[in-house]
């Protein structure tokens, strides 16, 4: 199998961890880099904690190409990612002069003390454009920091995600069935073992009207991954169920 | 402040980091354990690793109380959290009794290979009841085991998080039914409000052969839970339903 590059996104918020915020930023962004060709590795989500931040960003940073983070950016005493990534690099953090004209130009004579505060990255820090409000997110060598209002944060990844280097993108099938897993799961099995360089997934689900099964089928190859959906196919048809399939996404 | 126990959350699969599939059960686990007391300290998504998932699962128990995982456990190839936690406490994978049983009991003459892989558990380890489908989670240690999809994921959070107050250990009963929940539901709310300190969960479930539904009763007082039951039992007989309990897991 071709090697892809590799990413790890780093949520953080206590709002996350309580369950008062719904996370929407990890399939956004996974959907984003699965098209790019970047598998998505893990994903933390962690408190606002400046030991977390450090040990995680540290460790994320050291282990795959890319590393996102979301959430605490803004300009309140709880907003510690910024100053939490100068020190895991081990540099100051300084007023970046770019981000101090931006944030100038918008709030004018407005301009204070905790509105200055967004503009302070790691030294060394280059700006990540935020077309939504004005506070800029930032990369720190492969490590870029996000805002985690799903907005914002949509609106940067749309901004960084093309900018990096990817592999091959991944075609993808999804046969869907009414079949149990139980009665297909031996002879799936066996179609898994027969094409090694694809990746077969098995979902269940319950929907208004029923149960389903979906039957994703990956790889960077598309005529095997069209082999194997032909044989999953048939398979289903052979069990005595039927089978369609979704779009390709 | 008295200490809170913590937890550590690991979501399990493929399709989450591939945005396939979008978590729902961070928030709602989260929610539970805050209700209890209990803090959720980080939550790992991880792909189905085996690796990965060993990896995990050791430096999380020691980390934290308690430790929860979604995701990996029904029949199909990429289904591996059971053999992957039994690797992570150095036991052997083996049948229980009480899984293969309720299995037998579901299934009859159609239980296969395929659904006897989902009665094996690391050697030690107690069932937790899934009222929604057959196919129990486990507890390992300081380690639950629980589904992926949400329906059963959040079905398993209900049963466990009650038990983990430390106090008072709860009785549970599950009274199923085809009666759909919109004709029962004004007569449940009542018995619910006749029985403040008992918790009723209503959890419809789709399966072959139809629709079903699991009223799952719960509180500290053996005796109330009986009563509550019993009524509920004698408001689906009223209304022409028939009921049938599982066996206390």
């Amino acid at each position: 199998m071709k090697n892809r590059s590799t990413a790890i996104l780093i949520v953080i918020g206590n709002e996350i961890l309580s369950g008062r915020t719904v996370d929407s930023n990890v399939a956004y962004l996974a959907k984003k880099l699965s098209s790019a060709g970047i598998a998505m590795k893990r994903v933390h989500m962690i408190a606002d904690d400046e030991a977390m931040i450090i040990s995680t960003v540290q460790a994320s940073s050291a282990e795959v190409d890319y590393v996102f983070t979301t959430g605490g950016i803004g300009p309140t005493h709880d907003d510690i990612t910024a100053v939490s990534i100068a020190k895991a690099f081990g540099v100051p953090l300084v007023l970046h002069s770019e981000a101090k004209a931006l944030l100038k130009q918008h709030y004018g004579e407005h301009l204070n003390e905790s509105r200055l505060r967004m503009g302070y990255v790691p030294e060394g820090a280059n700006l990540v454009a935020n077309p939504v409000s004005v506070a800029p997110g930032f990369q720190m060598r492969n490590v870029y920091i996000m805002a985690g209002v799903p907005i914002i944060a949509h609106a940067m990844i749309d901004m960084v995600v093309p900018t990096l280097l990817g592999g091959v993108p991944w075609t993808t099938k999804t046969i869907r069935t009414s079949l149990p897993e139980s009665i297909i799961a031996k002879d799936l099995s066996r179609i898994q073992e027969d094409y090694p360089e694809i990746e077969i997934g098995s979902y269940p689900y319950f929907k208004l009207g029923g149960y389903g099964l979906s039957l994703v089928v990956k790889g960077s190859d598309a005529n095997l991954v069209d082999e194997a959906s032909d044989k999953i196919e048939a398979m289903i048809s052979r069990l005595g169920g039927e089978s369609w399939s979704d779009e390709d996404i």
